[in-house]
């Protein structure tokens, strides 16, 4: 009966946030060996100025440190 | 000081999210005999495209099942 | 599909959680208009040192302002 | 590596909430000694019928109980 | 920057918990296209009397359904 | 009326956790001009092997990642 609630920053599209849930619900099922119909996922969208790593909104921490996301400029 | 969470599909009228947090409260207050004043309820309204079962949004989970809610057609 | 979480003082007994879970489903239930299964009610046990009220753990809290819990002495 | 989830109605200023962010962070570095860049907080901004006392959306229990915010008249 | 976390009957081995950790990030990666040290996953093991559905205690709706776990007997 | 729930690795100490919870209560008081009564922290402590990071448990990466916590040797 796992529950997951997965916060992240808001603006994904509606398809990247299907295959996140399709896929974290197969890891849930295949790693914990229970049924997808037990498995509930909660995304919970996180505007960037409510998102904040070391004292910083996140925006700001990664412009801090040059940081950027994986390859592609997805969101 | 009882904290409830109550992570919920969001488009619930304000009349039934009134009802909801009375009730739910009034529950934890009977069971646990605590002072009304002592709890708390933070209602966290969830997209549809943001809540899954089974590895599907809820409404596609419904959709693929034949499922809906109990009696009247509220959301 | 609501999912709740409540956390609250450790040391209630199996009983009143019982009461809890029982009593916190129906509210919703009834609030809601959603089928018992489709509830979810996850208890979050938090040790009294984890608890705090005002900068205090909620023991020193309560004994600084002569607080106690309603009527019996529950946990 | 604390995550830190503020529940808070929604409505403060961004500059506000970098201030929460900023404080609230040094907290968690002073007092567990950590690096900064180890301490996540994320705001979950609360509508306020959505966040309930005794049983009453938040405004409705102030003005039941003549509650006002500390001094000045933010949100 | 995600975080997640997941709620779960607690009494699984720490081999398992692993392998949830690994897929679940490797999930998470997949989708979003972040970098996997930015991925955060939190485990909050539940006690079966503190996991309820339709207002029973876990193993009670379980016992009531005749329903059992996927395959193998694992917790 | 903010709900600050702090997910942290476990055994800290008693002291620790009671410097971390005044601090982080003063920070949201100074911050958001609200009455510390109205500030709850709940402190949710996580075991080693359920705090995960990059996939790994936080002891695996940081060993892997030569990482280690600020200045003295606290938990």
């Amino acid at each position: 009966m796992p529950v997951v609630i997965i916060h992240m920053l808001s603006g994904r599209s509606s398809e990247m946030k299907r295959k996140l849930i399709k896929k974290v619900t197969d890891a849930v099922v295949d790693s914990l060996n229970v049924k997808p119909e037990s498995v509930r996922v909660i995304i919970n969208e996180v505007d960037k100025e409510n998102f904040a790593v070391a004292g910083l909104p996140i925006e700001e921490y990664r412009a801090k440190n040059g940081l950027s996301k994986v390859k592609s400029k997805n969101k």
